[in-house]
């Protein structure tokens, strides 16, 4: 096992973003609801906000107008209107920028829950980060702070523009028209085509640039969480300072693509601004059309001419505006691009692996707690099926799924239900890799593998012993992975019972009562010897037909593991071991016995060969 | 041992802020070095940003009054010289731009190199994650993200604008004076004064919103992190579900925070628009003074006058500008705050944890490796000595440090290097605490404990193995704590020998060779008994005087721990244990049986009472 992580991939605009635009889109409009009622309110306030902006803006020309003509009362009354359309367009977009917040938060919900979905459902999540062939780094990342920075990017700056651009351009260009002629549009749309070129050849870089920057913040924040849940460890090692030295080399790897992309962005900002600025100068020249060759405004009064000035100006520069609206958009997209790549890419790499699922693995809840009144289905995978036996293996031959030559092969064994098998031999010969093979969550590549049928349902204790973050309750730590909310009242005086039964009766005093949440992590709380009682304890309280355990007593004492297994034997609760002890052969039956280069064999208890 | 992690704190703009800043000023300005010299060069070519815009800026009135006064040759000339100005204009702002991210890069790399070493400093990473009673969570958060918004958000939005204000203030205000007099510079001034107060009562919930925003951001990463790490777990255990409704769970937490977030950050949207529009309109306002009230220019040409009248506007409008970019601040410097008290309050906590230590925590390279080369001072802690023993412990009582009962009272036992000593007893009981008492992490309450001298130095195996991330070599993973080039070429053979020896000379081949970076993590890679005999290649490479070995070999086969102390005992490295297994006895000479409510009792292992 073990997770192959991918070298940094540049990204660039192109043809893929628009295919990763697409697939965003199915993530943020599952379906037309309340992401589409907001984009339409925010599209339809913006269109408001540009009215009003248009009234407010010819009064520009007016206070010009007035102040030239020395006429002080109609000074004041447009002093008043202006005032007024300034609250109304203050209020409009304040309101347009709080509609694109809800946007973004209705877009990262959407996402967020989608791709979760998609994550957890058939065990993409375990294929992803542990046999994972398809390079998808920091799938974690890409959920939590990739789609949050694409929503927000996407609700609070591409749409209010991208969709506004159609109208506002439509008119502004009309106006330009009425002003100008064609001479003038032409000359503003050729100046925003010289632009759009320009800026497409400086931004495809940036986009590169800023996939890298996300994957180097990747890893050194991944390094800082690994430092935090390894403290202890690195304590005691008194590694400090190597573990300094480290995150220091992973944050100097990170300011060297910082560097690279704030270099890269100098020109782009150059180029934008002055883009920009001299768009003003542009609103000017235009006006040479009117004035100087058509001469509209040869019989127009001196004292009217600075508010027709002032207003053609308004608008020419609100053409030009709204194209350099859509250029300002470039770094936006730029950085939009990179996320949603990531975001894209996770999401195909996890619907490939549930479309070839029915391939080399086969879903099942037959490993699974029955859960309270939830029963589930049972699917056939194309070499699993289901006996007398507890497990019956015939020719199976099985490695790790990314690798080429069989960890063991050819193995056949029956396990009849009065059978209690013991799993031994040296670490690393693939004694829980058989395990993975049970559970389903490695592909076999040979022979056929059968499990029996258990009313009661399977439980399958890991060797690490494992308690979910987010300070659960114990009571939660104990029904897991049902949730607390599934697990009536009445059971609460038998998980009391059962934690007193594996020795951990002191934890309701360290927990403070059975169901409130604690304000500690239990993984960090517990001993490796109580982690493993308290795993036991889930095994005692869902009483499955089987539990499998993987050296789930190793950290226990002789004796302590002896009351284990009587506890088991009390309950009926089936078991299945690895392990290395030989205190473990005097509750087995029979012995499956794995040595180094696959070779096997087995014999019963009462023939001990160590 | 647990972290307890604190409830949300809120955060407000007061005096607080004022106190982080300066603690913030002393992480990003460690000395007068790079950062200073760049935050100089940045604001004078801000200042020079801002000279050629005022000159620029003059521009608008000349094509104003040369396209009224219908001078066309006058209009080109103008043309020219503004786009001339425009250059020289966008070139200054993109390279401010430029150098305010390059100031970004210097701040945050001074802040994280200063947060790293105090955090990898005298245990505090220890103290924070493992028994922290102050309450820091997320550190690793802080050094990673906190930081980065931080620097962001100070390097590009607070210092081109906090350090020009008051040369452009001055300027623009004199300018005013010599416009419309007193009556023109007083109106402006009360407007910004009265702007600034209503800012001051919308931005503080604002600060209180956006800590809690990060609090629930934080929470939501670590779950998809640890989900990340205990995919094989999540996965036998079949709680894909589980997962995917707790991770909904905390996203939808942070939701509601984000919502209300939103909503209170409208009012303050707002309020700051229409201060900077109503500018516009305040800037014809007050040339009522100098054109109603005093007559200024009364005398001049109604030529000349739109000239004048926009260069007014220009300069009136700039000194409103000056003001709004101020109060501009104001969002940014309410999330900033949020920030900065985040990083602040780590900094502190971990001085703190620096200057206690020699009440509580005496630091010594007792139980580090010895280092090439590098000798290590020995600080004699409160209770700590050094002896002709291994360990000597005289009445000793221990606790974790954030309990009030001991574990276990009035400990006595000495250890002569003769004897080989096993720590035995049910799990929970406090063996491993008592190693964290003799590695010095947690301090003993009573008593005194005596550490022998050993000249190749200490190293102490952890219970749970670790291998720090990073994609690191197998020679790295070997030689550590010690950093890989510290390790001479000459070495290598000796190290591939280690690795045969403790049956992991397959490694060689999944990691292509020695030295090379792999593309998995080991962590991930190795099963538990093979990283317990990798942890154990650490040993026989260092070759220290003692190894203390908490269950390190509780994976492996009771002939693998047979060859482990076989090789421990050929290399002549001395030993102490602790573990449950009856095969260890034979390996030890004492024991020392811990039992429930600290009753302890040794013997000699030749009369095995179990």
């Amino acid at each position: 096992m073990g997770k192959h992580r991918s070298t940094s991939r540049d990204f660039h605009f192109n043809w893929r973003f628009l295919r990763s635009c697409y697939h965003l889109g199915r993530l943020v409009y599952p379906t037309w609801e309340w992401a589409a009622l907001l984009t339409f309110v925010t599209i339809a306030t913006a269109v408001g906000r540009e009215v009003v902006n248009y009234f407010s803006g010819l009064n520009l020309g007016k206070f010009y107008g007035a102040l030239v003509g020395g006429d002080e009362s109609a000074f004041w009354r447009v002093f008043v209107s202006s005032t007024l359309w300034y609250v109304a367009l203050c209020g409009l977009i304040a309101f347009v920028q709080f509609l694109a917040w809800c946007l973004y938060l209705s877009f990262r919900s959407n996402a967020v829950r989608k791709l979760q979905h998609l994550y957890f459902q058939n065990g993409v999540f375990y294929k992803m980060n542990c046999i994972d062939d398809q390079g998808v780094d920091n799938p974690d990342q890409r959920i939590t702070q990739d789609v949050e920075k694409a929503c927000s990017i996407l609700a609070t700056k591409i749409i209010p523009v991208v969709f506004l651009c159609p109208f506002t351009i439509g008119w502004y260009t009309y106006r330009t028209w009425a002003i100008a002629g064609w001479f003038g549009v032409v000359s503003i749309y050729v100046y925003f085509i010289v632009g759009t070129i320009i800026n497409r050849f400086l931004i495809s870089p940036l986009a590169k640039w800023s996939a890298r920057v996300e994957k180097a913040e990747g890893d050194f924040r991944y390094k800082h969480v690994s430092v935090r849940d390894h403290s202890e460890e690195t304590a005691f090692y008194k590694a400090a300072g190597f573990e300094e030295a480290e995150t220091s080399r992973l944050f100097w790897s990170l300011f060297r693509q910082q560097r690279s992309q704030i270099l890269v962005r100098l020109p782009v900002d150059f180029f934008q601004t002055f883009f920009n600025f001299f768009g003003g100068s542009l609103s000017y020249a235009v006006q040479v059309f009117p004035i100087f060759i058509f001469r509209f405004y040869d019989d127009v009064s001196s004292d009217d001419l600075p508010t027709i000035i002032s207003n053609n100006s308004f608008v020419l520069i609100y053409l030009i505006n709204s194209f350099t609206n859509l250029t300002d958009l470039a770094t936006n997209i730029g950085e939009f691009a990179g996320y949603i790549q990531r975001i894209t890419e996770m999401k195909e790499v996890a619907l490939s692996y549930s479309s070839n699922l029915h391939r080399d693995l086969s879903p099942s809840d037959l490993l699974a707690v029955k859960v309270y009144e939830k029963g589930g289905k049972i699917n056939e995978g194309a070499n699993f099926s289901r006996g007398g036996s507890i497990v019956e293996l015939s020719g199976v031959s099985y490695a790790p799924p990314t690798e080429d030559n069989d960890l063991v092969s050819e193995l056949s064994i029956s396990v009849s239900p009065s059978h209690r098998l013991l799993i031994t031999g040296p670490s690393g010969v693939g004694k829980t890799s058989l395990l993975r093979c049970m559970a389903e969550l490695w592909p076999i590549r040979t022979g056929r593998l059968t499990l029996g049928e258990f009313p009661r349902g399977v439980i399958f204790l890991p060797q690490r012993p494992y308690f979910p973050v987010g300070q659960l309750s114990l009571k939660q730590q104990v029904v897991f992975p049902v949730h607390e909310d599934e697990v009536p009242i009445e059971e609460h005086d038998r998980i009391v019972l059962i934690l007193a039964s594996v020795g951990l009766g002191g934890l309701m005093v360290t927990a403070g009562d059975l169901t409130g949440k604690v304000d500690f992590e239990w993984q960090d709380q517990l001993s490796p010897g109580e982690q493993q009682r308290l795993s036991l304890a889930r095994v005692l309280f869902h009483k499955p037909s089987l539990v499998v355990l993987d050296e789930a007593t190793a950290s226990l004492s002789e004796f302590a593991e002896k009351e284990v297994y009587a506890l088991l034997s009390a309950e009926k609760i089936g078991y299945l071991s690895t392990g290395h002890r030989s205190s473990l052969f005097q509750y087995h039956d029979k012995v499956l016995q794995i040595e180094e280069k696959g070779r096997v064999s087995t014999y019963p208890t009462d023939e001990i060969r160590y």
